[in-house]
């Protein structure tokens, strides 16, 4: 963290879950009280992640749930919207309203829909956005995340972005699961500025001690204050305890599919069962993990 | 082919390459002139599908291009658009718009980005859509094409939308490149008015000799004519020569990336260099693999 700009985004972000009500339609409420309640345990906001149901929603939509932030005086610069989109007209409007918003950065997935694509193809797609949107205040992490999209972003095509729109692209979200990969991002791009988030906490300490940026993390929305206090205590003595309570309280959630057994705990949490409505293709959980999950959430604490 | 009612899709269907401008904008008068040309020669009109760039393209584009085919006159019930997407609002829209406009139906993708749904997950987001839409002249083709999409529809899937909305879930295209399912789909599903389109014409004749109902494939841009005569001598001596020959020409645009191999072709014969340009993550023929592709055009002539 010694290489991290003064205002850079750093530490702990949620992937801030999007809350719907029963006809689907997204609820500004909720998502404006949700991401209130994150900031005020220290997470910043990665709003528009995968764990937020992004990709469900419409460019529309999208922009309108950044709007009810900023009219709620929510600050810009802890949030880090996802803007990456198949459609690339798409993710230059969207990061083009993030920009204009003051955004601190924005999350962006490479078009994900064709499969085997070039490193070539890829640096096109994003070096379009960038000249598109041709404003100085873009920072653009790049979101690598194989296993949900299908295409993966690699070291060689970071290093030609770097190399070529320095400043600009500023860091990563690695949700590869694979921490060879993230040790070799750690290596091999941290040292020229270019910050690492881990995108899982099980992986944050290594990450904060490798030189890591922090980590933005599905559990972010459910478990974000201890995340938090391990990111501000991790030189400390304890830190690998509070790692191993971070784990185990992960494991809990990545028992079930993560996105609705996290919007159950905050339906049972805020007692509004609306929070665990999910869009198609997910589905709720049942009754019988519900109460099951809240069971083992409760004997957690 | 027996169990099909008049006017409903069959034969051979192009998924409409769309070409762009030099600045990544979508061509309109060129698509409008590559459509004219397709029904000319038989073809159907599969547009925004995967050799379409579809998912390249916002909403706001792909109802501009449909309206400039509706402007010129061609015909909707020869058309079969694209209109599935990962936001079900979008998928809605582009749906509603098909139908209001007369297509003959229209070839749906499940919601792409999550991978490993259930089937229940998958089944609620063509149901949200099938509702949405409400509109007794909606025809669904639902588009099974694992090795883009990461998202299969299984068998068991179908059953169930085939149960759930009769007459709706009028037939699928099977891009699987997997025999076994084509001709699972040809005997379980086409013998109930559920009509099957093989994704290539290499297995043309093998769908119509197990009674299904043509098929809508890549090759269908830059080969019609030869694709639309075997469908409409299938019965006669020489179909499999037919289908050798056919087979022949694919090869050829296979060696290559399929898109970008295709509109090279047209530029080329159209003396029109614009119509290679392909938007990102796409990457056009470089000129030895335009020049290598011409030769081995004109040698299958």
């Amino acid at each position: 963290m010694s290489t991290a700009a003064p205002g850079r985004p750093q530490g702990v972000y949620s992937p801030v879950l999007t809350p719907f009500n029963a006809d689907l339609s997204p609820s500004a409420p909720r998502f404006v009280e949700h991401c209130r309640a994150l900031l005020g345990q220290g997470a910043g906001l990665a709003i528009f992640g995968t764990n937020s149901e992004a990709n469900s929603l419409t460019v529309a939509e999208k922009r309108g749930l950044l709007d009810a932030l900023l009219e709620a005086g929510l600050p810009a610069g802890r949030m880090m919207p996802g803007t990456g989109a198949c459609a690339l007209p798409d993710a230059v409007e969207l990061t083009r309203h993030a920009v204009q918003a003051g955004c601190g950065g924005v999350l962006m997935l490479p078009p994900f829909y064709y499969k085997g694509v070039s490193d070539e193809g890829l640096f096109r797609a994003f070096a379009h956005v960038i000249e598109q949107v041709a404003d100085e205040r873009l920072r653009i992490y790049l979101y690598h995340i194989p296993p949900v999209s299908g295409v993966p972003i690699s070291l060689a095509l970071i290093e030609r972005l770097l190399r070529e729109f320095p400043g600009i692209v500023a860091g990563v979200k690695d949700s590869s699961g694979d921490w060879a990969n993230t040790a070799a991002m750690l290596r091999d791009f941290q040292p020229r500025g270019f910050d690492v988030f881990a995108g899982t906490e099980t992986v944050l300490l290594d990450t904060l001690r490798a030189g890591g940026a922090g980590c933005i993390t599905a559990t972010g929305n459910v478990n974000a204050g201890p995340i938090v206090e391990l990111y501000r205590r991790w030189r400390e003595d304890g830190a690998d305890d509070r790692q191993r309570a971070l784990n185990e309280t992960r494991a809990v959630f990545q028992s079930y599919p993560m996105i609705p057994a996290m919007k159950a705990a905050i339906a049972q949490r805020r007692g509004d069962p609306e929070w665990a409505v999910v869009r198609p293709p997910l589905v709720e959980l049942n009754k019988t993990q519900a109460a099951q999950l809240a069971q083992r959430l409760a004997a957690l604490s």
